[in-house]
C-alpha cells in the first residue's frame, strides 16, 4: 500500500460523526491527526476552537507576490446506521475491485485528503507551493455549519484570499473531470391547514366543513400549472436565463442526459417545465417541491374521518439570481392569496441559502478545467448543480471570493449511505488534480 | 354505581378494536362477557366463529303468536390514536359531569347494552318478553361488516324477523329523540403514487421528476370544483333528490342549523356543495372524503427529499339511489383519467355498503315514535343520519326487513376521536326504550 493510501486509512479510520455527541471525542480525535499530518509538512497549523467541533487552518508562509488560495474540507462524517447494511465495518477502510470502501471515503475525506497531499508532494517535490494557501477544515459540515460563517466573520485577515476551491461535489460520469460553477439556494418552510377542532365523523360531518387535507392538496395544486411551471406571482422574475452557450455546452456533457435520469431516479418517467432538459431543470431552474405531506389517518386499513388539520413540508431550490427571501414573501402571499376556504392557514419558514453562480471565463474559472484536464488526462466539463451548498455563497458574502467545485464523488459512491466508498484512481487523480491546479491558478 | 353502569364499565373496559390484528384476543374476550350476560339473562345464547371476530346470538324461547324483533349492535371500537388527546385513557371508563368516558360508551356499546338491560329489567319484572327477541352482536362493524352478510345468508331461519331496530346513531339534540329513516352509504379505497425509485435528494433531482406528493395533490384537487361539488363523470346520475316535504320537515328539526354545525365542528367556516343546508348536505347529499394522506419525510423540522411515494385514503358517502360498486367504478375511471404524468397509481378497493332508506309512515315506522315517546317524554323528530351502517340495507336484502334507527348519541359524543363520552341519562333512557319499542312493537 503506497504512503499516501495509508494516510488515507489512517483519517478514516476516526469515527468522526459530527451529530452523534458520544462522536464527540472522535471528531476531535480526528482533528488533532490533522494537526500532527498539516504540522509534519511545515505548515503553520492551529486548531480554532467553536461552540462544538473545533476548525483546523494551515497556512504556508505567506508572499505577498502570489495569489492566496483557500481550500476547503470538512472531517466530519454522517451517521453510519443502518450497520448491517455495511458489507465491511464503516470504520474498517479496505480496498475492493480498485475503490476504498469506508464511511467518509468520498463525503469528505478522501477528496480533501487528496488536496493535503497534493501540497506534501510538491513540497517535497519542489520545497514550495505556488501560491500562498490557506488549508480551512472544519468538523461540522454534516451538521450544518453552524459556527463557519461566524468563525469566517471573526477571521478576515486570516482567511483573506483571492479565490476558493472545494472538492465535495460530484463528477458527471466516471473518467470525466468537473467543474461546478453553479449552485441552486433553498427556502423552506411547512405549512399547516387547520378545519374542525378535531377529527370528525366523516359521516356525520363530511359534506358541511372543509376538509384540510383536500384543502391542502387545492393549494399544492395552486402551485405549479400542468407542465409543472411555478404559478407564484413574481417567481421568476429575478431568474437569469440559460444561456444559450450553457445549453450548448451541457448538451454535450455524459451521464446526464434525460434516459441517464430516468435510469439514475428509477421514476416511471420524467416531468418538469416544458422546454428544459432534465439537466437544465436541475441545475438551472428553481422548483416548489413537497418534501413530505401528512393528515388524518396514518394507519393500516380504514378509519373514516374527516382529519382537523394536514401539513405539508416545502423546499423551493432556487437559482441565480432569486433571493431566498423574496421568494419567500412571494411564497406566503400566494398561500394566503389560495388558501381554501373553510380553513386556517400557519405557515413556519425554516431555513434558506442563496444561490450560487461564478463566472465559468473568469482567470480562475479558466484555469481549473486546465488543472482538471491535466489531472485526469480528459477533457473537463462545466456544470452548475442542482443541490445546495450554503457556504460557498457565504464564502463569497464573507470574504469576497468565488469558489471553484472540483468534484471527485462518482454518483454510486453510497455518500450518506451504508458502503460508501471512492475510486483509487479519484483519490490520486485528486493529488495530481491539486498539484495541478496550484500551478494553474498562480498564473 | 348502579348495577347497569356496573355492567357498562365493565364491557367497556376491553379494547376491542377489530380493525388492529394485534387486539384480536380482546374483541374475542369481549364478545365472551356478552355471552355470559346473555346466557345469565336466560336468553339462549351462542358464539358464531366467522373468519376474523366473531358473532354473539341471543333469543328467548320463540312463540308463534308473537312478532320477531332482531335487535343489532356491535361490541368493536374504533382505534384511539391519538392516545394523547384523551383526558382520561380511552379504556378506563370514567364518569365526569354526567357522562360515561370511554372508547365505545356511544359507538355502540353503551347503546346496544342499554337494549340488552332493557331485556334484563322486562324479564325480571314480567318473566316474559311481548315479542320474539333475536338480539345479533358483531364485533366487525368499525372494519365494514365483511362476514355479517354472509352469516346473515347463511342462517336466514336463525335471524327470521319482522323488524329490526338498532342504536347506532344519533339524536339531533339532548332530550330530542330521534327516528332515523335513511342513511348514506360509503365506499371506500386507497391510492397510492408512485414515482423514483428512492427518496430522491431534492436539490440533485428536484424538477426532472414528477412528485408525487405533488401529483396526489393534483389527483385529488380533481375531485371537486371549488364549491365542493364532486366531478367524477357520472357521479350524481343515481342520487335521489330531495322531496320538498323532508327539506320543509327538516328546516325545523332542533340542533341542526348551520350555526349548530359550526359550533359543534369547530370548524373556521362552513363549506360544502352549493344551493344546500349542513343538514342536507350531510343527510341527503353524497360526499368526496381524503380520510388520511401521507408521504415522504414526516418528522420534526425539514429533510429536503423528493418522496418515493405518497398515499390517499378515500371514503365517499353515498345517498339513495347511489350504487357503491357502480360509484367504485366511476372513481377508477376518474383516478386514471386525472392521474398525473411521472407516476404510477394503485387504487385498492376497501369495504363499501349500500345507502338505506325507509318509508317512515309504515306500521313499525309508526310505533317507534311511540316508543321514543314514552321513554324520553318529549316529541320524536324524523330525519336522514349522514353515516353509514351498510348492514341496515343488508337486513332489508337478506332477511327482507326495514330497520329502525333509534340513535341515542349526541353531537359532541366524539366518537371515532378522543373523549368519546356517553350521557348517563341516555343510557337510561335507552334502556326504558328497549322496554317500550318492544311494546309498542307487538300491537
Amino acid at each position: 500500500m503506497t504512503p499516501e493510501l495509508q494516510d488515507l486509512f489512517a483519517f478514516l479510520r476516526f469515527p468522526s460523526i459530527s451529530t452523534d455527541s458520544r462522536n464527540a471525542g472522535d471528531v476531535r480525535a480526528c482533528a488533532g491527526w490533522l494537526i500532527e499530518k498539516l504540522t509534519g509538512m511545515g505548515l503553520e497549523t492551529s486548531l480554532r476552537e467553536t461552540e462544538r467541533h473545533p476548525i483546523v487552518v494551515a497556512k504556508n508562509t505567506p508572499r505577498p507576490d502570489r495569489k492566496t488560495v483557500l481550500i476547503y474540507g470538512h472531517y466530519d462524517v454522517q451517521p453510519v446506521d443502518p450497520l448491517n447494511l455495511w458489507t465491511t465495518p464503516p470504520f474498517e477502510p479496505e480496498i475492493r475491485g480498485g475503490k476504498v470502501w469506508a464511511r467518509g471515503s468520498t463525503d469528505n475525506k478522501g477528496q480533501m485528503l487528496a488536496h493535503v497531499l497534493g501540497v506534501e508532494k510538491t513540497l517535497k517535490e519542489k520545497g514550495d507551493l505556488p501560491v500562498n494557501l490557506i488549508f480551512l477544515f472544519e468538523g461540522e459540515e454534516e451538521i450544518g455549519s453552524p459556527n463557519l460563517a461566524p468563525f469566517l466573520r471573526a477571521n478576515l485577515d486570516l482567511l483573506k484570499c483571492d479565490v476558493i476551491a472545494v472538492s465535495d461535489t460530484g463528477m458527471v460520469a466516471p473518467g470525466v473531470p468537473t467543474l461546478g460553477y453553479g449552485l441552486r439556494g433553498i427556502s423552506c418552510c411547512e405549512v399547516t391547514l387547520r378545519g374542525p377542532a378535531r377529527d370528525l365523523h366523516s359521516g356525520l360531518f363530511g359534506g358541511a366543513v372543509a376538509n384540510p387535507a383536500t384543502a391542502l392538496s387545492r393549494l399544492i395544486t395552486s402551485l405549479h400549472d400542468e407542465e409543472g411551471r411555478i404559478l407564484i406571482d413574481g417567481f421568476y422574475d429575478d431568474v437569469k436565463p440559460l444561456e444559450d452557450w450553457e445549453r450548448e455546452m451541457w448538451s454535450k456533457v455524459p451521464g446526464v442526459s434525460d434516459a441517464d435520469f430516468l435510469k439514475v431516479t428509477g421514476s416511471p418517467g420524467l416531468h418538469g417545465e416544458a422546454g428544459y432538459t432534465s439537466a437544465e431543470r436541475t441545475w438551472a431552474r428553481p422548483t416548489a417541491e413537497v418534501n413530505g405531506i401528512g393528515g388524518g389517518y396514518q394507519g393500516e386499513g380504514s378509519k373514516t374521518v374527516l382529519p382537523a388539520e394536514a401539513f405539508a413540508k416545502f423546499s423551493f431550490r432556487l437559482v441565480p439570481n432569486q433571493d431566498p427571501g423574496k421568494i419567500m414573501e412571494q411564497v406566503q402571499a400566494h398561500f394566503d392569496k389560495h388558501c381554501p376556504p373553510g380553513v386556517t392557514l400557519t405557515c413556519e419558514v425554516g431555513h434558506d441559502g442563496k444561490p450560487y453562480h461564478a463566472d465559468p471565463k473568469s482567470a480562475f474559472g479558466l484555469a481549473a478545467p486546465r488543472a482538471l484536464k491535466a489531472a485526469f488526462h480528459a477533457e473537463p466539463v462545466l456544470i452548475r448543480e442542482g443541490g445546495s451548498i450554503p457556504i460557498v455563497q457565504a464564502f463569497r458574502e464573507i470574504l469576497g471570493a468565488d469558489t471553484l467545485l472540483l468534484g471527485l464523488a462518482l454518483s454510486d459512491a453510497q455518500i450518506h449511505s451504508p458502503d460508501e466508498n471512492f475510486p483509487v484512481e479519484n483519490f490520486e487523480a485528486g493529488i495530481r488534480l491539486n498539484q495541478a491546479l496550484l500551478e494553474e491558478l498562480a498564473k
